[in-house]
C-alpha cells in the first residue's frame, strides 16, 4: 500500500496532477457527524493555487462528497470526496518525458514503474495531490474541533527569515487563528520580509525552502501508544507524505540533543487538580503518549525542485548528459501553501487515536 | 496496535524492563535464510548495557530463537526470539509508583492504563525493550547484507561536541565499519572529547543528548512508495519507536529549509550507463523513492530523563508538589548505545520493501 | 475498517444504494497493466440489473476510471473507478425508516449508526454496492487472466433445483466459459427449470435462495499462507462481503465431515515431471496453500429478504408490533446475479497473493 | 503476513509441531484485566492431547505468560504466552521428507518454502500450533465473559452420527456449559455412538470427519461492519485458520439456499422494550452485523489426513510413484479436540470488535 493510512479509520487517496479527478475515501468515520461544506471549502481555499506567492495554475478545488453523507451527516458508510482537475496543461510536460527533473521523483519513478508512470506534472507524486489530503484532513479537523481539539500551523521560516515560534506552553486557539489569517505567520512584519524574499527568489527563477510549525491543542492525556504507533510516529508518517518534507521534530527536537537532562526535562507541578508540566521541551509527548501540554512539531520543506534556471540532467534516450530548462507554473516556496496541508496531515494522523481513545476513555 | 510493524513481513515486539522475558516475532520472512547466531550476538552486544558510558545494569542479552528456524535456516514459520531479563531490581523503582519522573512516560502511562501499567523501570516504555528491536533488526540486517545492502550509523554529536558527517555521496561499507568499532564515531579525537563530556556529565548527576547519523548503502533505485509508505515515512515511523528520539531528518533535512532550489537540487549526470546524482542533498530519497545515492538520515536523542539531581514533580497520593530523587542505574547519554538501535530500526523499516521489491524487480 | 481489503494491493469500496456515486480505489496495482474497458463493461453487464430474473431497476453501470490509468495502462498510482447511480427512487423507501425489514440489516444498522444510516435501499448494505466490487474484481480478473489464472462460476442450485457440479479435477477454461454464457448454468435443461421456479416464486411475491459454485484455474502450487491468510481464509473473507451469503465450503466441504480419511485424502501420482493429485476432495487447497488442482468453492445465498408478502415487524416510533408490506424492485433470487460477483470476490481475494507470489517465485 | 490477526488488538502466533516452543503475542489488550491462570489451563486442557479419542502424544501444555502481566492483571504491554514442546519425536517423521502425505500441506509447503520448511510433524501447519490459538483464545474468552459474552461449542457430528443442534433462539449459558463437560455433545447417548465410531475407525487405521457447532451469546446489537469486516467475515477468517476446516456456515447456512424468503426471514416482534426476532435462521447476523439473537455457526472438519493405511504418493528423490505408510501418533477424529479451538477462534475473531464497540457504545 502507499496512499492509505489508518487501521479502523482508513483513508485512501487517489489522483494525479493532470488526471481527471483527485479525491479520497474515508472509511470508518463515526456516524451522525455533520460536515460543514462551507468550512471545508474555506479550509481547502487556504491551500488552493492561484495566490500571489503560489503557482499561477488556477484550480477552484471544489470538494464534492458523493458517498457517506446522508441528510448532511455521516451515515457510517465510506465517505468519498471528489475534486476535479480543470486547469491541466499536459503540454507543459511533454518534453520532460526524456529528461528527469533534479529534485523530483521523475527518475526513481521511471525505474519503479518501468516507464508506465504518469509523467504529467509528476502524476501521483505532485503536490497537487495534497488537495485530496486537505479534503480528508478538512473533514477530520471538523470532527476533532467538535471534541475540543484544535490544530493550527504557521510559516516559521522562509529561507533565513524566521518568524516567532508558538509559545509551547501557552499557545491557544486565538493564537492559532491569528496565524491562519492572511499570510500565515505570527509576526506580520516578518511575513512581509518573507514575501519580499519569495518575490525576489521567483524573479531570479529560483525557489526557496521553509519550515512550518504546527500546534495541536486539547488532546487528552495518555493518547497514543508506545513504540511504532506513538503520536510522533503517526504524525511523522503522515507529514512525510507531503511532498518536499525532509525533516520533522517535536518540542525542542534537534536542539534537545545539545541540552542536559536538567535543562530538557519538563518538571511537574500540581495544578487544577492534577499534574501539569512547567515547561514543554517534550512538545507534549512522552513515550509516544500525550502529556497534556500542547503538541508542537516542525516540518522542514526543501525548496521547490522546479526552478526556471537551467539545470544539469540526463537524456534517457540519448543516454548522456543534458541541460534542462523547466517551463510550467510552480510555487517559488511550497512551504507557504503547505501550512494547511500540515494541519490536515496532523488531523489524519490523530483522528483514529482520538476517536478510539475517547471511546476507551468513556469505557474505562 | 502499538508494538507491531509491517504488512507482509510483520514484527511483533514484547517485554518490559523488569518482566520475565523480552522478545519479538518476525512473521513472513523468506524461507531458507541462514541466521548467523554469533553475528547476531555480536550485533546485540553493541547495544548491551554495562559499558563505561552506559548504565551499570548487567545483561548478557543472549538471544534464543525458539521457532522459525530449522536446521539453521528460516523455515517460513514465524520466527520468535527470546531474551531473558536477569539483572532486574524492582526495588529501585518501588518509590516511583507515586511520583512520575519528569521526561518519562510515567504520568501519561498512568492515565492511559489507569494505574495498571508496569511501573518497574518504565515497563514496556523502557529503552530495555530496544534489546528486542535489536534482535529483530540484527536478523534483518543479515538478510539485507546478503542482498548487498549495508546499514551503518555513528554518533554525530554529544551535547555540543560534533563528529564529522558521513560523506553523503561517497560513504562506503568500509567507512561504516570503521565507525562501528570501539566508540562509534568517525573521528577518534572527537570521540575522546565526547567521552570526557559524558563522564563529566555523569559526575554532575546529569545527562546529555546526542545525534545519531545513519547511512544505508546498496538500495536499488525506485524502492519505496509515494505518500504514506515512502522510505522517509517508514524509517521515521520505525526510528520514533526508539525511546528519546525527538527529531529525524533526511539529507540536508532542516538545513534545506534555508537553501535555494538551485543549491539544494541534486543534478544528474550520465555515469556507468545510467543517471547518477552529482550531490546528495536529498539523502537518497525523492518523492519517497530511493534515487540510487546513499540514504542518509539523522535522529536527535534528548538527554536521558533519569538524572540523579533532585527534580520537581507531584505526588499522586498527596495530590501536591513533591521533590523526586532518582536512584537506579541509567545511561548518562542514551545516544551512545542508540547507534546499533538506529541501524536495527532502519532494517526493520526497509526489510519488507527490499524483499517485496527484489521480487517485483525480478518480475518486471 | 470495513470496506477495505488487502495489504499491499488495497481495495477501498464506497457508495450507497441511492447515493450519488458508487466506486472503488485500487492502490498498489503493478504499473503497465492494460485495462480493457470493453471487457470490464461486459463483465459488469453480467451483474447489472434489468434482466428477466432480476430487479426491474435499470442501471447502465458504466464504469469510469478517473485516476491510475495513463495512456491506457496502470501507471502505479491508485486507480479509482466511479459508477453513477441513475435510477434511484428514494420514495420507495420513505416508509421503511420506521419499520425494519426482516432479513435486512435495517435494525442492527439503526443501532450501530444510532439512526444516522442511509436507509434508502439499505444504503451501503445494499447489493447495489456489489457493482463496485465487480468493477474492482473485473479489473483484477484481467490481471489474473494475463498470468494464466481463470476464474469462473455458475449457478449450482436455485431452491431445490440443482445443476451439475464442475468436475473438480478436470474443469477447464472452456467449461467455465460455457457456464458464463446466457443463464449461468452447466445444464441448459436445469437452467430452464431454475428459471421456471424463479418466475413462479416471483409471481407468489416470494423469493428463493441458491448456491453458486466457483472454480479458479491456473494457480501456482504453494500459493497462500498457513493460518489466517490461507487461500480459504482470504476467499471466505471476500465472499462473505457479498450480501446474502450464509455459508462457504471448499472441495468436499461439509460432505467431508461424513467421510473417512481413506476416502477423502487425495492421493498423489507422478505426472508430467511432478506430483499431481488423483482426486480433488480438498478443492485444491491443503494447509491454506494451493496444491495445483483447481480451487473449487461453493457459496450459499439466502433468499432475497425483500418479498412482497406481508411480514411481521415492529414500529420504532409506536414501539409495538407492525405489519410490513414492501414495495420497490427486487431480485426474486439474488444468486443469479451473484455469479459474476462471486468471481469478482475471488479475484479480490487472490490478486495480492498471486502478484506477490509470482514475485517470490521469480526471486526464489 | 500469515499468522497474525487483528488491527488494534493484534495476535501473532508462532511455533512448529516439533520446535522448541509455541506461543503467541497479544498486543493492544485493555489494561487492568485479570488473567485467571487456572481457568486458562483448564480451557487448554480441553484441547490437550492424550485423551482416549486423541493422539497418544503427551503434552502438559502449561501456558507461561512472560510479558504483559503485572501483579496479575494486563498492564497494557504486549502479552506473550509460551508453551513448551516436550514430547517431540522427530524420528517419526524422518522418512516423510521425501514423500508428501496425502491431505497434508507437505507438497505445497515443499514448493512454497523450496525445501526449507520444518517437515517434522507438519511444522507450523500442524494442529499442534492450535495450542497457541487456545492460549490466546482462552485469555480473550475471559475478557469477553467479563463483558457478558459467552462462547460455547459442541461436536455436532462425527461421520454420519449427528448430535442435536443448539436451539438457535433459546440456547443459553447453561446449555453451552453442559456441552463442554466430558465428551463435548448435547446428547450423551449420541456421544457414546460417536465414540464407538471413532474407536472402530481407529482400529481400522482410518480417520473420520466431523462438524463442530458454536454459539456466541450476549453480543450487543449492531456489532460488526458491512462488507469485509462483518461478523461472518471475521469468524470465517479465524476459523479457517484451524487445520482441517473445509467449510463454515451461519444460521441456516447452506440449507437457506433451498428455502423461500417467506420461510427464511426472521420476523420481528416488540419484546422487552425493543425489537426481537421470532426465529433465528440468520444465525444472529444481518448485513455483517449482530441482530441480538445468538450467533450460531458450524465448521466442517475433514477426516485427519494421517491414517495408518497405505496410501499412494510420490517420491521427490525417485521422481516416481510410491507407497506411504504413516507411523506416528494421530487423532482419529480431529473434530473432537477442535471444539475448544473453535471457541478460541471465535474469541479471536470477536475480541477487537467487542472492545472497540463497547467503547463506541459508551461514547455514542
Amino acid at each position: 500500500m502507499s496512499s492509505t493510512f489508518g487501521q479502523r479509520i482508513r483513508l485512501s487517496i487517489f489522483g494525479q496532477s493532470h488526471g481527471e479527478k483527485l479525491g479520497c475515501v474515508l472509511d470508518g468515520l463515526p456516524a451522525g457527524e455533520p460536515v460543514d461544506m462551507d468550512g471545508l471549502r474555506a479550509f481547502m481555499a487556504r491551500r488552493a493555487p492561484g495566490g500571489p506567492y503560489a503557482t499561477r495554475r488556477r484550480e477552484p478545488d471544489t470538494p464534492q462528497i458523493v458517498s457517506g453523507l446522508y441528510q448532511g451527516v455521516t451515515c457510517g458508510a465510506p465517505l468519498c470526496v471528489l475534486i476535479d482537475n480543470t486547469d491541466t496543461r499536459p503540454g507543459d510536460y511533454a518534453a520532460l518525458r526524456d529528461m528527469p527533473r533534479p529534485g523530483h521523483a521523475d527518475y526513481p519513478a521511471q525505474v519503479k514503474y518501468h516507464g508506465a508512470q504518469d509523467v504529467r506534472g509528476g502524476g501521483h507524486f505532485s503536490a497537487r495531490v495534497t488537495a485530496a489530503c486537505c479534503a480528508a484532513g478538512g473533514i477530520l479537523l471538523q470532527l476533532l474541533r467538535r471534541r475540543g481539539i484544535v490544530i493550527g500551523a504557521h510559516l516559521l521560516s522562509v529561507g533565513t527569515v524566521s518568524d516567532l515560534r508558538f509559545d509551547p506552553l501557552r499557545v491557544d486557539a486565538a493564537a492559532l487563528a491569528a496565524a491562519q489569517t492572511g499570510f500565515p505567520v505570527v509576526s506580520d512584519e516578518v511575513g512581509r520580509r518573507m514575501q519580499a524574499l519569495i518575490e525576489e527568489t521567483r524573479a531570479r527563477g529560483d525557489s526557496v525552502g521553509g519550515i512550518v510549525e504546527c500546534a495541536v491543542l486539547g488532546l487528552p492525556v495518555g493518547l497514543g501508544s508506545p513504540m511504532f504507533d506513538g503520536i510522533e510516529n503517526l504524525i511523522a508518517r503522515a507529514v512525510f507524505a507531503i511532498p518536499a518534507v525532509k525533516g520533522i521534530e517535536f518540542g525542542e527536537g534537534f536542539a534537545a540533543a545539545s541540552l542536559f537532562g536538567s535543562q530538557n526535562n519538563d518538571a511537574y507541578e500540581w495544578r487544577d487538580g492534577g499534574p501539569a508540566v512547567q515547561s514543554n521541551h517534550a512538545g507534549g509527548i512522552l513515550g509516544g503518549l500525550t502529556d497534556g501540554a500542547p503538541v508542537i512539531f516542525r516540518a522542514a520543506f526543501k525548496p521547490t525542485p522546479s526552478i526556471a534556471l537551467a539545470q544539469h540532467t540526463v537524456s534517457f534516450s540519448a543516454r548522456r548528459d543534458a541541460i534542462l530548462e523547466i517551463s510550467g507554473r510552480h510555487d517559488p516556496c511550497v512551504a507557504v501553501r503547505a501550512v494547511p496541508i500540515v494541519e490536515a496531515a496532523a488531523a489524519i494522523a490523530l483522528a483514529e487515536e482520538v476517536l478510539t481513545d475517547e471511546r476507551s476513555r468513556a469505557w474505562n
